[in-house]
């Protein structure tokens, strides 16, 4: 058994590093920093008049709706306010992240102290009308969120779903060799998956080229309505958990103020300087090694300073102080009065003088300037971007003399691209994967930057292992970690790309989902200048994933981005390597997007030369006269694609259609941008439906091979001239451990289930029609048996390609 | 530094557990095993003829695609083979759990071996050409796959997706008190958020009513093309982890096969007898403690006894060992020689008889009948299913006496049904969230079950706290771990529930998606048994989540629900609490769906009385006359809803409408079942063409309030007559802090922009349109100024009620 008391939150300050660096004075202005902090935070949850308490608390002056959540507030504080002092002392560049749920009464006080948040916001002025509206809009119709949202001068963690702030403080301080990234995080959010495993981020932090993240675990004790596992194991397992994520971590615990104000100024300052030890170690000696970084394990009550009991019931360091921590004030004026008194034991009529401001003392204490954890740019990333220096994408081409006739493999030239996109970009591009960019065939990238690796080596990396401690690569196999590093890089001004076999994207669907409403938040943010976009390149598509059987085939991300805002989300299925070479410029070019490419690795039939390939990128939609042969005349038969196989499939389809019906006016067109298939009421990129008709006609029958599930194309085109034209073929959950063949025939993708479905549209054609699909359904049992026979599909189906004279 | 040599896989074994428990003989026999079952893993790999190498090895005997995973087997069929000896010895129920990736050669090889692959599938006989086919079949077209799949005899786990098998093993022993679930876990697999917290799942063991979870980290090194993290950290660091962890861990490390037999032997069995007395002592006692579990960790070389290198590149003992360790004897005669001498080296002259059987000593080392582990009836869970006892749901019900006119808590009431569901069924049942239970409102669950909590006690916790070490509920913040051990729980035969915040359910998009896909592969293998559906319950929804802002607001989990096979999923969102309670019920009767249930958490305007919702809910969709003008009449506008809150606007929009216009003939028809919009080639629910004329027409005005993206009713009713009357409204992803109201009309699914939506698509009105459509704009501005003045919406919205009389 645990010695329970040795994990209670109360009493006198115990902590691993002992000290008393703060002189009695010093203690006495943190402690009215302390004071005035909470003030804010509770003023926020109830006030929406009488922000100073100048007159007896009536529920007149409460918000009608009490929303809110102190739990976490107090302890955010108290850590937030006492780097401060290190900033000063030290000049540290530093900001700060917020891991805990619904942190903001924390993170906004802090901005308001310093006076960021009356720049930004000059009505949120420091006096007390300022103050009133600071109050009132918090968590209020029109106003500002409980979280750290995007409105939120220094935060590029908004913590509205929990599991990141670590991964995204490491990736904030890659290539940052100066910067701290003051990470809390919180003992619910630290139950989750995400955040378990990011503790691992230390083993890819170079002392020498990245800056440090000094993460302090917030134990206090609760979540919603359940204890935290962390803050009742005893401290010897909590002690070795750290350490065995290769941590050194610290204890400052208690609720003492006046020691706990020593133990936590000793305690930062002593992480402080093991942090500029180990890093000057490094630099000096060139010596990249991996030290166990300092960590701090902060145990405070929940809603530290709340009354312990209400009503003979516990409040204070229990999880009823989670949210709203008196939850009747406006019907119980016992309660009213409790609140009353509590607020008044943080002195607000000294703390803020005659005019609502802060008294001098206080604006005193923090730094100055950028140096202001709120105001440091890094949190306004885009202050911070640079365009990225790229290659001319046009000389990584494949040559296309003729077009469907030649083999080549679209994923390796974009490595090679990528490669020298990592080469000029030393410091400002990374590019992240779960140990898939060797599998996902683009590999050329280490040839410029290897593998980030701070664990052991072993003699055999030398043979292919590509690791290096200053490599520009980042693989860890945690999709969640790979895209929060990715996140936290381009918030803080870089750019970056995420490689994923396609079905395993849906593990940070919910990730995405978040950073999407974060960038459609940012543009209503006047001072947030935009970031590069998210990147996420899709490969390892479900269409060759037949061998790695059912789990493996899942093309539905699309679904998921295609919900957010059409503000921020772009999907592009480049047909082959030319357009996916020019996508990819576009997409590393772009900022304030999250830009999702899907595109096989396997060698594939390329269709359009460089030009071309620009051409009809930039278009997004277009027909391919090459491949047509209505040219000038009313098609009798659109066929359609989107994505590199269905494309190649689509075309052999027209290519059998036309050896039966040779004088068949086939129409051939092909979708990169998803987006130009919507209506433009519903996303900017959308064809007018003149273009709509131009392409598809109103009235002819359209075959439409897509990538993925075939519904998301109704979704898309419910709303245009002839939709009910439309025949959608695509992904219908239909896998096994198949052929690609097989696979497709399942699913009807395959350039015979194509055809036949053409027939089917196309009546006229009589007899003749009902021979040529019994001869396809031939071809079709024929292949499909030759290729269960053999185990691989027969070469006149994956070699073919397109041999007709130009029509 | 850390001593580099320390972390090799290599020589003679190294152990924390000492004692050489095996003799002579036994080292023999388990040899002889363990090469048996490393050559049919290297068989299923390459051979499609020859399976006995019985003629020189020609590459005409190989399969002409090489697939499947050899890296992690060797390391696998270890462990299982030695676990054997101890379920003999100590007549152990146990089944294995296989973590890394692409694990079906090992496993497959122990039911081979076992006996019990050919007792399921006759055709794979132990003999030669049994054998054969054996090895043609795996990753063969049309055979079975290179993961644990649901075809694979002994597995719960398909491990396609990694970092679940912690989760699952937890999941199916919670109720199982003498299970033990030997768990390998990969150490890629370990990099990934969900099953690094899984870890902590120790804190929800009971020793007394649960069984026990033997976790196996195999540091075999490498993923695909990396170093793993934990195989490459100081002994120390991975040490204290597991022991921060809360697990006691035991090393096996070396390649030395005599020696790391006695180790592996003698650590299995020390951990077998700690977890045997640890129960006892529990058991005995009454006193359910949290010791530190065993686990161990097993480090040998990534594909162990593989050649060491080819051509002077590292195979054996490095990532090249991941999947098919030769890639080319195919090609390359000299890669063929090796591969020949390499499969000899296993002696499959000596270990096989002469028709091709394994000889006796091999088969009689395993245990025999069902304590053979790909033979326990866990792993079939629908053998040991036993229906639910279910309360009479009826009589948890709403008095609805005036549709339309009451006001209650659906989901309180829900709740009061699931407390009796947790009381009758005390071993069969568990209810699963995180941390969100209580605020769900379903908090009455308690009475019957409280919380499950093996980590420590405060005092406090008796004020509220609904902690005991022997509950019914499960509540850890990570929706990973819930999900995880639910699926876990109902694979292993038993009932549950997971319920969960709408928008954070995106986090588990992924396992949903495997499971869904485990599901349906299930129904194509005979000998699985249906077992209970995977139940989610949606609560805190989109349009409650106006104060929690953009972060909590996403509905989008139902379209990538829908994406899966329609044999499996269901998907219900009932508009009042006795619709709520009637579908609960059908979903807790079914089996091997999983069932999406969507119900606001808050006070709800009740329309049907338990007799109609049960007709409602039977039907899944259905006209309300209470709410229509159009009785017996050609309607003018179908007004429909799907969703609690949508429906709620839906019908407030026809009040406002017949204010208007008492003449209007209007049909109200309410949507429950989500998949009766398709059409029923795409899902059995869907209605046929006739169904739905009678419900819709084909040619009267259609406004459809959704609960969730609008875009959802599109895709499912492309094909439907008349699906261009269809006007839907959803959430758009326009989200904030805002009130209900707000976010309502910013999304237009408030009355007001319904209502206004019905008389733009009835020109018919004419200027009685214009004037009605001004007055409702005007009561909507209205109305949005009063929320924004009070930060809270008017009390005529919030509750409002039809006051109409029958119409």
């Amino acid at each position: 058994m645990a010695d329970v008391q040795s994990l209670r939150a109360f009493g006198v300050a115990r902590s691993t590093v002992k000290g008393n660096p703060l002189t009695p004075e010093e203690i006495k202005q943190y402690n009215d920093y302390f004071k005035a902090s909470c003030y804010l935070a509770l003023g926020m949850i109830y006030l929406r008049e009488n922000p100073l308490l100048r007159e007896p608390l009536k529920k007149e002056h409460l918000k009608a709706r009490l929303l809110g959540h102190f739990g976490s507030a107090p302890g955010q504080i108290f850590t937030y306010m006492h780097f401060n002092r290190l900033i000063k002392k030290y000049d540290l560049d530093a900001y700060f992240v917020s891991g805990p749920g619904h942190g903001a009464p924390a993170v906004l006080s802090q901005s308001y102290l310093e006076g960021v948040y009356t720049e930004v916001y000059p009505d949120k002025s420091q006096d007390a009308e300022g103050l009133q509206r600071f109050f009132k809009y918090f968590s209020f119709p029109g106003g500002v969120g409980s979280h750290a949202t995007p409105e939120t001068p220094g935060s590029i963690h908004e913590g509205g779903e929990l599991g990141y702030s670590l991964s995204h403080a490491f990736g904030s301080v890659y290539d940052y060799p100066d910067l701290i990234a003051l990470t809390m995080v919180g003992d619910g959010e630290a139950e989750t998956g995400p955040l378990a495993t990011a503790w691992h981020s230390n083993k890819f932090l170079n002392p020498i080229t990245d800056g440090a993240v000094l993460p302090v675990l917030h134990l206090n004790g609760y979540k919603i309505n359940n204890p935290t596992i962390l803050a009742r194991v005893p401290h010897e397992e909590l002690e070795a958990l750290f350490h065995g994520y290769g941590w050194t971590p610290y204890f400052v615990e208690g609720d003492d103020i006046d020691t706990m104000h020593q133990a936590m100024a000793a305690t930062l300052e002593h992480c402080v300087n093991e942090i500029r030890r180990y890093q000057k170690e490094a630099r000096e000696s060139g010596k990249a090694t991996r030290p166990l970084w300092p960590m701090i394990v902060l145990r405070t009550p929940k809603g530290w300073t709340a009354p312990r009991k209400v009503d003979g019931n516990y409040l204070g360091g229990f999880w009823r102080a989670h949210q709203v921590p008196i939850t009747d004030p406006n019907t119980n004026l016992e309660h009213l009065k409790i609140l009353e008194n509590w607020m008044r034991s943080y002195e607000p009529d000294r703390l803020f003088d005659e005019s609502g401001k802060p008294i001098a003392s206080l604006t005193a204490l923090p730094p100055t300037g950028n140096r202001r954890m709120s105001a440091n740019p890094v949190t306004n990333g885009g202050l911070l971007r640079k365009p990225l220096h790229l290659p001319d994408f046009k000389k990584y081409g494949v040559a296309v003399e003729h077009p469907g006739a030649v083999m080549d493999a679209s994923m390796q030239k974009l490595g090679v691209f990528l490669r020298d996109v990592v080469a000029r970009n030393p410091r400002n591009f990374r590019l992240f994967g779960p140990d898939e960019t060797e599998s996902n065939k683009l590999a050329a990238v280490y040839q410029a930057g290897k593998k980030v690796w701070m664990a052991e080596y072993f003699e055999e990396d030398e043979n292919g292992g590509n690791l290096a401690p200053a490599g520009r690569v980042m693989e860890m196999l945690s999709e969640h970690t790979c895209e929060g590093w990715l996140e936290g890089y381009i918030l803080s001004g870089r750019h970056g790309l995420l490689n994923s076999y396609e079905p395993f994207i849906h593990i940070i669907d919910s990730m995405v989902n978040q950073h999407c409403k974060w960038l459609e938040k940012c543009l209503e943010v006047e001072w947030r200048v935009r970031i590069a976009s998210l990147n996420i390149l899709l490969t390892s598509v479900v269409w060759r994933q037949d061998h790695n059987g059912f789990t493996h085939q899942d093309p539905g991300f699309l679904d998921v981005v295609a919900n957010k805002s059409p503000e921020v989300v772009r999907i592009y299925l480049p047909p082959d390597g030319n357009c996916l070479l020019s996508v990819m410029d576009h997409c590393l070019r772009s900022s304030n997007y999250v830009n999702v490419v899907v595109s096989d690795k396997q060698e594939h039939l390329q269709y359009l030369d460089m030009d071309a390939a620009i051409a009809h990128c930039t278009k997004g939609i277009g027909i391919w006269p090459k491949f047509c042969t209505d040219i000038g005349q009313e098609p009798d038969l659109i066929m359609a694609s989107c994505g590199d196989i269905s494309t190649h499939e689509s075309l052999a389809a027209i290519d059998l259609l036309l050896q039966h019906f040779p004088e068949l006016k086939i129409r051939y067109v092909n979708v990169v941008d998803l987006f130009k298939l919507i209506h433009p009421s519903e996303h900017p990129h959308g064809l007018s439906d003149n273009e709509w008709i131009s392409l598809f006609t109103a009235d002819t029958p359209i075959i439409f091979n897509f990538h993925s599930y075939p519904w998301m194309v109704h979704r898309l085109t419910y709303k245009r001239p002839g939709n009910h034209n439309i025949h959608v073929r695509g992904y219908k959950e239909k896998g096994n451990i198949d052929t690609p063949l097989e696979l497709a025939i399942r699913n009807q993708t395959d350039r015979f289930s194509l055809a036949i479905d053409a027939i089917d549209r196309m009546p006229h054609l009589h007899n003749k029609g009902a021979a040529a699909r019994q001869a396809m359904l031939n071809a079709q049992i024929e292949a499909r048996n030759e290729a269960f026979e053999n185990g691989m599909d027969p070469e006149y189906l994956t070699k073919w390609t397109w041999k007709r004279d130009g029509q």
